[in-house]
């Protein structure tokens, strides 16, 4: 199968390297900008690629919204199928994606959105064929990940950490995406997507971890818990709810042990129960293999189909619990106290918590919340 | 596809509930004993199901290694297609069913063998499309993970814990296939196989947890360590090396987490990294799912095919590390004190270990050994 790469950064060397590797898989255009192109195979005129019927498969590794949106679309229309491992781009246009490929002929191939060379979304999809997914969870993001292991590791703070993380690359310059929760959002958005077949509420409520600190970790340390930015979402009778917050789950869960910047995410299905998978959610390698294992399951004939006619409900109820407060604003209303200068608050939902941390940042901005589950 | 089912025990129960909530899967017989048999699909009769054209796959869950060997050979000369949970029947003649499937254009499907409703058996395969699994290792075996667990978690010996899962259904009434590590020696060798591509040797090293007390868990949890049984394996050069034997992990691992009777698997490939699923390792509806996923697998046209002639060389050398032995025996030569009445011994090889073992088992048959891996 000869295919294209659209943008030759980290994920697409990465492709490139491993297809090497590979017998039936031939990588003959890549799409660059023009003061980059080197070789016969790198081209920044995007027809050379979309107009070429010798290839089948497009690997969209740009990132960002535009120009990959509309190079998606042309693909798809052009009855390519496309394989991408762009976060943004598919949690905002998922479902035009979806019917556009359906109407050409072509197929949508997103493993690499999530969870990197974890095969997430295979496995959802694989479980489908038996199950309902009835939640999902996970800690999706590595860079968050790496952050609050080495704060707990080094009992250093955040600002430090997040410095260090930036220096070993784990980290962007600009880390918002990472440390507000927008990358674990857009992950959710997809997941949900595909486990619920409904395409998710844009406004979802999302908060990170901007504002943790390490006397925060020893607090929750203190009480057997451990904090990680989760994703979650869950249906039930004809709704679903999905959020991303800190956490503070029991430290001897399998979420609250994962070091550095790995990733692990979660499913139930009524049949098979839990299932759990743990690896590296990003990297060149890892990501560019989630990429070319959608290109083999492509030539193999795996040709998934995304369907959001469910219409589901968004209730964001389904999610309600008990979260924690740390803020030097006075006790919120029904709140009651937890520990040094923190607050219980029980069985609200993620709307009402987020609503509730919005306003405890107007009065501190210091202020740091997280979710806490009762243990089993 | 109209499929049998061979034994109408716990998984031929859950997949026949399973298969009934499916349109393209039925199951036209069930082969029971003569006393057992009720209804129009049932029969004694084996001749039914292989004579029968119409039945493309038969799903072996009787256990045991008679009659199941000569079954599941029938079937595959007849040209049917094998879907089986049957781990110690896979483990002695893996290679003789491979053979005999590829042979007469039938598959064998043994996902329900590992792992219980964790994808682990066609995880394996797929990272295999790209990368070479350098090692694998797990606990792959839910009743001693239970039973440990159980011993930390309510301070109860050894006795007192495998009788209470002896209550509960975890553990057999003759429990030796659990602790002694034959269940977990049958897994391991069944992956090996799908991941090294070699008939692994009959003759690896076992120690199970049959003399595992309170006081040796508080032991290695003073030292950060949390026991669990492992099967373990890895290859190198042309050469492998499997074992199962307890280990005493780092008590913050994924692995020193896993609660209950669940399992957790890991692999490492050489582009995606570090692998881990966790899930059910057993049960009516997850070993139930595990087989139904095989047959849509079949029916989708997937052909696993298992060719074990690259020919590596048992080595078990490749696993030597350092072993922590808590003993009556006087200190064994090379050994150096670790802990009240424990010795440490360090890199030998689980073949050397196990006979250091057997030595002081003679002396004191109450001796307990662990592997102690480094820290990362």
């Amino acid at each position: 199968m000869k295919i294209a790469i659209l943008g030759y950064g980290t994920v697409g060397r990465g492709v490139d390297r491993i297809v090497k590797g590979l017998d039936d898989i031939e990588v003959t255009r890549i799409l660059e900008l023009p003061d980059r192109c080197e070789g016969p195979r790198m081209t920044s005129d995007y027809t050379k690629i979309v107009d070429d019927p010798q290839i089948e498969a497009v690997l969209e590794c740009m990132g960002g919204l535009e120009p990959a949106h509309t190079f998606i679309m042309q693909a798809l229309q052009a009855g390519k199928s496309v394989v991408t491992s762009n976060k943004a781009v598919v949690a905002a246009y998922f479902d035009e994606f979806a019917r556009t490929a359906d109407e050409h002929g072509a197929s949508l191939l997103i493993e690499a959105t999530c969870g990197g060379g974890i095969p997430w979304i295979a496995s959802i999809e694989k479980v489908r064929r038996i199950d309902e997914v009835s939640c999902l969870s996970g800690i999706m993001n590595g860079t968050t990940n790496f952050i609050v292991d080495a704060m707990i590791k080094n009992g250093a703070d955040f600002a430090e950490t997040l410095a260090r993380a930036q220096e070993l690359g784990y980290a962007e310059a600009d880390p918002s995406a990472d440390i507000d929760g927008i990358d674990v959002k857009n992950k959710t958005r997809i997941a949900v997507g595909v486990a619920f077949d409904t395409a998710c509420v844009e406004d979802i409520p999302v908060t990170g971890i901007r504002t943790i600190t390490k006397a925060d970790l020893d607090l929750f340390a203190a009480h057997g818990r451990t904090v990680k930015l989760l994703g979650r979402a869950v249906q039930w009778e004809g709704r679903y709810a999905a959020s991303v917050e800190p956490v503070a789950l029991p430290s001897r869960s399998l979420e609250a042990n994962v070091p550095s910047n790995f990733n692990i995410v979660s499913l139930e299905g009524a049949t098979v129960g839990p299932l759990k998978f743990y690896g590296q959610g990003a990297g060149s390698l890892p990501t560019g293999n989630a990429m070319v294992q959608d290109v083999i399951d492509l030539a193999a004939g795996r040709r998934p189909k995304y369907d959001f006619s469910r219409g589901l409900a968004y209730d964001p109820a389904l999610l309600a619990g008990d979260y924690v407060l740390r803020t030097a604003m006075p006790m919120p209303q029904g709140a009651e106290p937890y520990d040094q200068g923190a607050w219980l608050v029980r069985d609200i939902d993620p709307v009402a918590a987020r609503a509730l941390f919005d306003d405890a940042l107007a009065a501190d901005p210091t202020s740091f919340m997280a979710h806490v589950p009762q243990e089993d």
